[in-house]
């Protein structure tokens, strides 16, 4: 015996020096789905015979042409949430062995309830929001130092810094918090946007650990908030130590190595697209940077979906918003959502699905009947409304309305609702990190905010607002991505003017901050809003008014885009008016009478709760 | 005995007297549909009781709050061409008596064929082609009078015109005719477009008869030609007949009397959209001067039915164009539309349908999986690509290629064929009678000129062009729709420019001309253009390249929209050159190695056919 386990010793010894990697770490008893394929990394690995202990089944084994990788299937089906062993022969002698654990689940976790309508998204990008940690602004480790004098530099910001801000955001009427990317991203630079990750089990130590990630979670769900993780599908960092030293040739797309996407979507549905420009979208890569992960390789994609559900139940996540969503290989997404909301019927998954125009956004939608043309269906539940954004690009500067300009561009947008599946699950936002600022488009002009915000608030989907605006943060798209990712002020130490609190203010600030803060709080409630119907009447002379009802109420919505103050009459509005009288302003708390005309001051809006 | 044949005499008088239209005027024997309701107007016709010789049965008769109509519908089954009579009785002796008859079909009438994407359509204004006819231009019985001296004037142009002109349009290519309306049109002014028509069962005199225009039919067949009749559906004109005496109040849509159409044709389908919106885009009136039919009266609908059919059987038809579809009702118009290719299962028919989304316009297409969506079928066969009439607007001015600029616009609109149900069957143009003419917009720039018609010329679809442009005519839609539709030069006696003979035409006039003629007729025989496949190739430094093909063809198209010769590698379109070595240029005789490099001219095309 005393021999034996002086062996056991010796060979588990060697084994920590075999095993660079296992991934996932570990995973969750009782998954809908019982396969877990687990990759084990090490010199040689692939040398090895692997058997497991506890009777589990190793249902398969796959090796590659890389002796570093073995991918171990095990059915986990009936296995309590328990800790086994996984030992590897060689010459059938153990050479060594290595601990691997089932977790139990949270209760529900299947059944989570995710984002949806109810909800105003909050957008933010980490690193410019608040350094709570000013410890770990630099880590040894890796490549990029903080340096907050560059604008595209690492600038501090960190999970503990949205953590000492969550009472601001609840303040403001935020339920959902989309942070761009927080896995370790290794770039040398640019490293601040982290979507080009080099390790995706890992919290990027510039930010926090994995467990301060867990505790972001825990403190959103304490104020009844979610958190959505920033999913990238699509493609790596180029220091990702797994490109390094690639499992298979074809874990990345090569041509060899890097070729550029053409970027040209429509080549993923177009039937007169050519092969060469499909694959070229699919495969070429977003940037020179960022391989591109071949998700018609079953080992990625299982790569992928396992890392997904393992941080879905590691922190307690409430959705995704996937990056690049359309530029992925179309079979494999698909095939990576439909495992994700298999495991969780009610999770939600916001792609993003840059097009510009509704049947194109609509074909990525879950059930969409313009993608079943093809008898194609991404399972995808939300896309983003790239086409009210579209709208918004200058129609507030459009003082006077034409058959094409005006507020006729807003109601054409909805015109096309009928393109969707699903219009409740499309992200409504003016501006994300990508995109130009609007206070940098409309120069700040806070009647121009106030008509956009109040639209994204009250019609169809989930609004989704971006850091900073409601504070009235601009930033220059022309002048690079730098300039739309400005650091939030307050957030550092030091900072002459913090906008996190009402004192800390400037009298601009409190005015754009008091305004969000009413209208989504607001909106908060009212579940005509969130899940209501909508009637538009085409906007005559500028002015376009909808309606959102349900059984139970009726708020009436007018946007006046013209120069100034314009009059109308109601009669036209019966079949919604019906037999109401008054409208209470739920920004102002005046009441009008909608049986009379209505006068509304130009470029505002009336917000009119019916009674 | 005598004194029974007096009273009939006296009875027959009578009828003469009782009976001011009979519509339709006759009816053919073995219609698919055997239901015939026949329109009997005439004082007080409402007073009588109906019956009918050789034992044909009355399934129905409707009478309506005027007095001077009845509806009588008959059951035409197995009865064959023959002549009966309707007795009309009071009090129960025979008033007076009316000869009916049912002719018989031509041969094979329900299977004819119809236009197809193997013909190049042309669109005239009657008016303004050819006065065949100096002696029908001024009709005494007619308001408005020939006066060639004003723009939007009657100008003498008829039928006669046409027919003397077809051997021209044979040179130039041309396999189909769409006139716009021939019918009696007595509107006061601007009665030269005729879409206000005043009698739908006759041709306007000053075009002339009815038996011309089946001459011109049968001319066109003698050729090879088809004949497309420009049917209007949604409205009449103020100086119909019927509108001075509707058969029920609700023959038109009343509100009372005109309101005009919002034109807001997304309120067909938007599922926001308010109930009077949508009212006032179906039912609202083009112009004051247009009533605007009631599709959804049954009378109504069976009149402008049969109406259409008769026209079909009476002048041999090959086809409809249908005006401004999408405004009519949009379930009278799916029944009206079903109803003829019902009866002519081969029949096509292209409807207006003006909007500027594919989605849109795929909407109103047969079988459309767009309109799919609301269980809506117009079983229209074919609707106009306007979309593509969009990116002609401006595309060729764009020397410089941008993500959006240049022939991008062009592909981009190919990108979304996969929203049509049938893309054979979209009439491509690049104008007609109501936008501005392309000789404008490009001011007759001929390089522009062969760039648009290449494309229609050798894209999917049915070719449409306007009359006059294949010369170079120009006319600007903003100095009014006039000077869109001037007169064709050597039209008219005494006109110093004859276009019409090869002597008669300016060198620029030939120019266009023969360019246009040899470019058609070489598509006349492609089939590997009529049907074959299509694969395009994004768009590189303003250069598109793409390909027709089929078993036994391949063509390949390239379109260099710079304003500098290009030269360009082709490894990137193997696979569509695949063994092909060499392409031989269509326009100029020329054959170039498609193997190597290949270089085209700024602003140009080449039309290349593999061997």
């Amino acid at each position: 015996m005393k021999k034996l386990n002086l062996l056991a010793l010796l060979l588990s010894v060697s084994a920590f020096a075999q095993i660079d990697k296992i991934e996932p770490p570990f995973w969750y008893a009782g998954m809908h789905n019982p396969e877990l394929q687990i990759m084990f990394y090490g010199k040689n690995i692939a040398q090895y015979e692997t058997s497991v202990s506890n009777n589990i089944v190793i249902k398969n084994v796959v090796k590659t042409e890389n002796p570093n990788y073995i991918f171990v299937t095990i059915d986990t089906k009936n296995i309590p949430a328990s800790d086994f062993v996984f030992s590897f022969k060689t010459k059938n002698k153990v050479a060594f062995t290595k601990k691997y654990s089932l977790k139990a689940r949270r209760k529900n976790s299947a059944q989570r309830k995710s984002f949806d309508s109810s909800d105003l998204m909050y957008l933010i990008m980490p690193d410019r929001f608040a350094n709570g940690n000013p410890n770990n602004d630099t880590d040894k480790s890796l490549n990029e130092k903080a340096d907050r004098s560059l604008p595209g530099g690492r600038h501090g910001g960190d999970i503990e810094g949205i953590i000492k801000h969550l009472d601001y955001l609840e303040e403001l009427g935020v339920t959902a918090l989309w942070s761009t990317p927080l896995c370790e991203d290794n770039d040398k630079v640019h490293s601040y946007h982290t979507y080009g990750q080099s390790d995706v089990y890992r919290i990027d130590p510039r930010y926090g650990t994995n467990e301060e990630y867990v505790r972001l979670s825990a403190e959103l769900k304490k104020r009844n908030m979610k958190l959505i993780k920033d999913y990238v599908t699509n493609h790596w960092g180029a220091e990702h130590w797994m490109y390094k030293d690639l499992p298979t040739y074809d874990w990345i797309h090569q041509f060899p190595g890097f070729s550029q996407s053409n970027y040209r979507m429509t080549t993923q549905f177009d039937t007169n697209a050519s092969a060469i420009d499909t694959k070229n979208c699919m495969d070429g890569w977003f940037v020179p940077s960022m391989p591109d992960l071949n998700q018609s390789n079953p080992l990625v994609l299982n790569y992928l979906i396992q890392n997904a559900i393992w941080w879905i139940e590691y922190a307690d996540l409430d959705g995704f918003r996937v990056d690049t969503y359309s530029y992925n290989d179309k079979i494999g997404i698909a095939k990576w959502t439909k495992a994700i909301t298999d495991e969780y019927p009610y999770f939600n998954i916001v792609g993003e699905v840059w097009m510009h125009d509704q049947a194109q956004m609509s074909y990525w939608q879950k059930d969409s009947p313009i993608s079943a043309i093809q008898s194609y269906n991404s399972y995808l539940p939300s896309v983003m409304d790239f086409t009210l954004h579209d709208a918004f690009g200058n129609v507030f500067n459009e003082d006077k309305a034409t058959w094409n300009d005006g507020m006729i561009k807003v109601y054409d947008n909805f015109a096309n609702d009928f393109l969707y599946p699903n219009v409740n699950n499309l992200l409504t936002f003016v501006e994300n990190h990508d995109t130009g600022r609007f206070n940098h488009i409309y120069k700040n002009d806070f009647k121009k905010y106030q008509m956009a915000m109040a639209i994204i608030a009250t019609v169809r989907g989930i609004p989704q607002i971006y850091y900073g605006s409601e504070i009235g943060m601009a930033g220059d798209k022309a002048k690079g991505d730098a300039d739309i990712r400005q650091d939030f002020p307050g957030g550092w130490a030091g900072d002459k003017n913090n906008a996190f609190t009402k004192a800390g203010r400037t009298e601009e600030q409190a005015k754009f901050f008091d305004f969000s803060s009413k209208l989504f709080q607001w909106r908060k409630g009212k579940s005509v809003i969130h899940s209501g119907k909508m009637t538009h009447y085409i906007p005559e002379d500028n002015v376009y008014v909808y309606f959102r009802y349900d059984d139970n109420e009726t708020v009436m919505v007018v946007i006046n885009n013209a120069a100034q103050a314009k009059t109308f009459k109601t009669g036209r509005f019966q079949e919604n008016i019906k037999n109401f009288t008054t409208g209470k302003d739920v920004l102002t708390g005046k009441s009008i009478n909608v049986k009379e005309d209505v006068t509304i001051d130009s470029k505002s809006v009336l917000i009119l709760e019916l009674k």
